[in-house]
């Protein structure tokens, strides 16, 4: 039945260029809750797409493969917001992105999905590539906005190891609630904010 | 055909109570093979007996189930040796523990295994109360020997935090290593060291 030009329910027509953002956010969450429930090397884009309501041809569109559109999912879900706000001292934002990075991993689809992938990766090479491309730019992301305002500020040197400040601040918080699999005494994400601080700040012994 | 008492081939009788420590080297070795090679979840003690060329009995006989034999088996190899020697220093026990762990998580064994198991942990809670239990022991060897020794040393407070002190020693190499998949540039671990070693030692600001 044709549709008025008015008609609120009126879409694009099937296979127009532009990507119905609507469409491309419901497979978003059905891909996530998938990998949840059934992990990488079970999960179909079958499945993805009935629970996402959309058609096969949908999934394809916009991603070629499973691997692809995993890595673009879980990239954009991993990445989205890692920019702490400016709080006037690398403590502050050093504390910031970790009450940021602690609520992400403690998310129940991050807890699922995570080690996963990681398993995955172990086993193909393709999947263990594509993580270490996303994860550099994550960490070039938040090198950049915590460490660059803190040299900026006369805070750290400007010689400063990024990468091993970033190591500092994101792995005791990974390996503590990923991997330990430990709850967070109170005072835990302060206690670290302040270590990581410091050790960037200038008190670190130079090796050799 | 009866073997003479001096025969180097005689074993103790099958069934006695002291259990051969050849066969359980065998075991051992068998279990991390087969978990490295199709994971935990397809993993069978068949397979494992067939490996260490043994029956399936002399598995039971060490343990009751999957489960108990790769907590078991995992651990030990996880723990076995994280005792760094006494350097004189705290920057120098940080340095060799680092070194050791660094060693451990390379091994391709440990590559395979550590993410499936914390794969399987996410999905099954009695792995991940077990992995939890024989992590913490881990690190109360690892916080007696290295946070003790500074301590009596005056090098750390006697009130410093041992379980933030190994999350910040342990969680960036494991980040790096097992999660970013990144190499360790040369100095990498001596900058760790240097940086850990200056957080526990007193630059750190108190939290609140």
């Amino acid at each position: 039945m044709p549709q008025s030009p008015n008609d609120p329910r009126r879409r694009a027509p099937a296979g127009a260029a532009v990507l119905q953002e609507d469409v491309t956010v419901a497979i978003h969450a059905a891909v996530l809750e998938e990998l949840a429930a059934v992990g990488y090397g079970r999960m179909s884009i079958e499945a993805v797409a009935r629970r996402a309501g959309v058609g096969k041809t949908a999934v394809y569109r916009r991603w070629k493969s499973k691997l692809e559109m995993t890595v673009a999912v879980v990239s954009q879900a991993a990445v989205h917001g890692l920019r702490p706000p400016d709080t006037g001292s690398l403590r502050g934002d050093v504390r910031a992105l970790l009450g940021m990075l602690a609520q992400a991993l403690r998310h129940p689809l991050a807890a699922q999905i995570i080690p996963d992938l990681l398993a995955e990766a172990a086993r193909n090479p393709e999947i263990a590539r594509t993580l270490e491309v996303t994860l550099r730019a994550a960490r070039r992301d938040m090198g950049e906005v915590v460490i660059g305002r803190a040299v900026a500020r006369g805070e750290a040197p400007p010689g400063v190891d990024v990468e091993l400040a970033l190591d500092m601040i994101v792995g005791p918080l990974y390996w503590r609630l990923a991997v330990a699999r430990a709850d967070l005494p109170d005072g835990w994400l302060d206690s670290l904010a302040s270590a990581a601080a410091a050790a960037l700040s200038g008190n670190r012994g130079d090796p050799a």
